[in-house]
């Protein structure tokens, strides 16, 4: 409670403090058309429509203004006005004509003046005076473009990004791990690793991953389907497109449909299809192709899918939120009886994989609830999603798991279980999901003989094992700001020679690495061998192998990496052997 | 050349027949609209427009009819008429009135007459008499829908088909073949074995495998992703969708729009996004990521990549020819000098690949080279194309290669070895291909920096290893009619309790399998062992092992498989290490 209201005190400073930013650019650039300012997390940002291209250059005499209004010590003051009255004042800003055109036919317009010469259509709360600013520090940081009201139909303005803390300590603090996290983004880290690329001319969010990236994810792919074979799921390659015909029966057409890829036009083409942004009604085929009978169940089908979501422009973010993505997919076929034991299998497989990654300790759950209120969103009756959540609280409860409920954030057909992790920056997403549900069964006709001998729906259990593979790439590039663990990594061992001479053994040594499944390269150029090695480092090359006269003669290799500090005189094979028992055990 | 004399005789009569069909009909079935009947390389067909749907049922009545017909020993007479009397001639069949329509202004149209009462628009040969046909079998074997001209906007026909042939021994012998290969057709035991099925609401040429089919895949991809990286090759994933800017660089957008699905309409949206029809532009993007110089060369990118492909609805059929497939996709990047060794090493290794498989006697060579009178199809000069194509010949030449030429098969940017295969009705399809291509380099600005300090583009070879995965499935499907090698096996071992008391024994037996790395599945229901061995069987599961209380009580194992008939007494571990080492030489 004292700490909520300490943050909402903050909160009303850095919101005075986006009027303060708002009254230095109309000072100094009086075309600028203001539009909104909210505080976010650690500080706040003002997005304004001005001919000028705001840049770096231009920060420092905007802090500057900012500081000399600020000195002023002005009073905030909140004046109410009828809409009418406000139209006139902001006439020439169609973005407040907008705004105050929106309100309700008789409500009162509230406006908060900083000084007599500035005023912002604003609800408030603000402080009373900039007075209380002044031990505040804060600092411009980034202009981004920012379409007007986030769609691409609109204007595009420009967004700027301040951060704000109560004293200079703690933006000071904020500013440092800032810098941190750059050194580990993985949009930064991952590219300058040679992992992935993006191209204009192909798109945004459509990641191009280059070969190490590409390596990576065939690893975990090969991890998860053996795990899973051995956790009796069935796996399933399903076409990664359907005629509108299939999602208008899930309901995805009706629900989901502007998320969704749509190839063709329904008002002039004999058939409409649409690229998927799920897997389940896909893979309902594979249980649709049989009768079945409870005998049959639980059936288990995995699937790493393909799924595609019309992502807006400025959603996008290196591989964590992408147009189109990977996923380690799967649904789960089982009567009501066998629904909690599959649901822990479900969550027991996916914190062994989190657990294996090292990501465990990162996560968080979400149980993820409808609102009764959205009658667009979701299908159903409160019946039948009352059923449902109580069944995922109760197997929750039994689980004995900590989570936070989130409103609104189930899936159309059912409530989910979501495994959050954040990123370098903070910011969390979903890396896992486990879903109940007991709708789209039958809308599919799926049905299984019972013991009693009538048809029955069975439940349908949605889950990822891994997540999506492309987003959890992106997680362990910055977990281990790119020194992957043995396993993982796309390059296992560089070889380098010391000297021209020694190139022969260079590629022999590589050679019987490679005959024992090791990903090893070869470093025969003539460089200094510093060089070779700081090269070899700043591409995360867990372990370097260093040969020159010396380990020729001897038959034996120098090592640097993980536990070896520049160790010489070692024998191969017994190198090998630990290499290969470190891969084994999957060490972290 | 004698050979091709008889043939030509053979068409003639086939199409003379066709003749006799259409007089059969029009005289059963005056309402018959003809249109056209060619002969085709079993018999012929005709398509016709007619208000009854025929059936099987009408077939030995129209038999009936055309013997009678043929019996009457009438001529076949030539008559040549203006444009104008042969539209008068056709009024009321809107087919025969385009088809003349289309002719030039003053040409003479030519008919052949059947008797006095019949005549079709047709430009011959024909036999002279019916009397020629009286030792001619046929059989009409089939009625289908087929658009008039092969379009979707036009009316669909109906076309039947006939297989014909000089007498009713070869009729027998081809009925016969055509028999044994409808227990092969991957279209049907690959449906009735599981392997996949395809869903009307999801879409023709869009199949869905089942985890038989979806298993088999993932051991194809394993194998040839982990054989290309022993060769050299380095793993890309790309996106499987771009803007149109991307399409309009490679030629795309020019050479090959129809073939491709587009999302958005160019006169409406400002992106316009199309799914990839082959994965060249994309996999560049790994090339241009950084400088090359030529010591970086030759660079071998490989992909298992998912393409997509517009097929009109009429060619899609089952995993051959469909609208969404997974490739064995790679591009090589190389100089001149190293061409023809790349080259090689490309058709080393699909030879590898085929014979690993077992498909390699069942295919043969075809030169495939441009068409310089297609404009539309081709980019780039006469230069460029005689220098690749001279390329290619010179390394077909030094390889020995006896090959057949394809003229206007080659790729719209180069010239492509295509190693061609029959399914089990003789229809033949391309299974891999090799291409050499000296234009799209120059089109995405790939260059590097030559010896002699300047930038050049490199040649790029474009291949498949195995193919496209589906495609090579059904192929492995018809040569094994479903009885596949035992690596390649979806389950390779069953294990069945001969009494209830034995299922305990059996589930051990399945773990011990499974911790051996085999596919295994148990069967302890409670029916009779001869019933349970038929069901395996009929799955074609390589190998039983069978056990009841004698195997128990000795630890023993019955087994039955390839080359074991009913052997008993055999020891578990003996068992596994066979079928070991049988899956490490991937045994055909």
């Amino acid at each position: 409670m004292e700490k909520d209201k300490k943050q909402e005190e903050i909160q009303k400073a850095r919101h005075s403090l986006a009027h303060i930013l708002a009254k230095a650019l109309t000072t100094l650039y009086p075309k600028t058309k203001l539009t909104i300012g909210p505080s976010i997390d650690d500080g706040f940002y003002y997005d304004i429509d001005l001919d000028i291209n705001l840049t770096p250059d231009h920060f420092p005499e905007i802090e500057k203004k900012m500081k000399e209004i600020i000195n002023k010590g002005e009073d905030f003051t909140r004046k109410v006005v009828s809409k009418d009255e406000a139209l006139k004042l902001f006439k020439g800003n169609e973005y407040k004509t907008e705004i105050i055109n929106e309100l309700p036919e008789n409500e009162e317009v509230s406006l908060y003046y900083t000084g007599d010469d500035f005023f912002d259509l604003c609800r408030g709360p603000h402080v009373e005076s900039a007075k209380k600013l002044q031990n505040y520090a804060y600092k411009i940081h980034a202009v981004n473009g920012a379409y007007w009201r986030g769609s691409e139909k609109n204007k595009m303005l420009q967004r700027v990004y301040v951060y704000a803390y109560p004293d200079k300590k703690q933006l000071a603090e904020h500013i440092n791990m800032i810098e941190e996290a750059k050194k580990r983004d993985h949009n930064k880290l991952g590219r300058e690793l040679g992992f992935f690329t993006t191209v204009d001319y192909i798109g945004q969010g459509l990641p191009i991953l280059l070969p190490k990236g590409a390596r990576v994810i065939q690893i975990l792919q090969r991890f998860v389907e053996d795990e899973e074979q051995k956790r009796g799921w069935q796996l399933t390659k399903t076409p990664f497109m359907a005629k509108s015909d299939l999602y208008k029966i899930s309901g995805h057409w009706d629900h989901y449909k502007d998320g969704m890829f749509v190839l063709g036009d329904e008002k002039k083409d004999k058939e409409v299809y649409a690229l998927r942004p799920m897997t389940c009604p896909f893979q309902y085929q594979a249980y649709l192709n049989k009768a079945r009978s409870y005998k049959d169940l639980p059936l288990r089908y995995n699937e790493t899918s393909t799924l595609f979501r019309n992502e807006a422009s400025g959603e996008m973010h290196g591989l964590i939120r992408v147009r189109q993505f990977t996923i380690s997919e799967g649904h789960l076929m089982c009567t009501p009886e066998q629904l909690e034991d599959e649901f822990k299998g479900c969550l027991e497989l996916a914190n062994f994989m989190l657990k294996t990654l090292g990501l465990y300790e990162d996560t968080s759950y979400r149980f993820s609830q409808w609102d009764p209120n959205d009658k667009e969103k979701y299908i159903g009756t409160k019946e039948q999603w009352d059923e449902a959540q109580n069944a995922m609280e109760k197997i929750l409860k039994d689980l004995n798991i900590p989570y936070e409920i989130g409103i609104g954030e189930a899936a159309f057909y059912g409530p989910k279980l979501d495994i959050q992790i954040k990123n370098v920056y903070g910011k969390e997403d979903t890396l896992i999901t486990i879903q109940i549900d007991q709708m789209l069964a039958e809308k599919f006709g799926m049905v299984y003989t019972d013991k009693d001998g009538n048809k029955k729906n069975p439940y349908i259990i949605h889950r990822t094992s891994i997540g999506c593979y492309e987003r959890t790439l992106a997680y362990l590039i910055e977990k281990y700001a790119g020194v992957f663990p043995l396993w993982l990594s796309p390059e296992q061992v560089r070889v380098l020679s010391l000297t021209e001479r020694n190139s022969d053994y260079v590629n022999e040594i590589v050679s019987t690495l490679r005959e024992n499944g090791l990903r090893a390269e070869s470093d025969n150029r003539n460089e200094k061998i510093g060089y070779k090695i700081r090269e070899a480092l700043n591409e995360k090359v867990p372990y370097l192998i260093i040969v020159g006269d010396e380990e020729e003669k001897n038959k034996t290799i120098s090592i640097r990496g993980r536990g070896y500090e520049n160790k010489s005189g070692l024998n191969l094979n017994d190198f090998i052997a630990r290499l290969k028992e470190e891969i084994r055990t999957k060490k972290i």
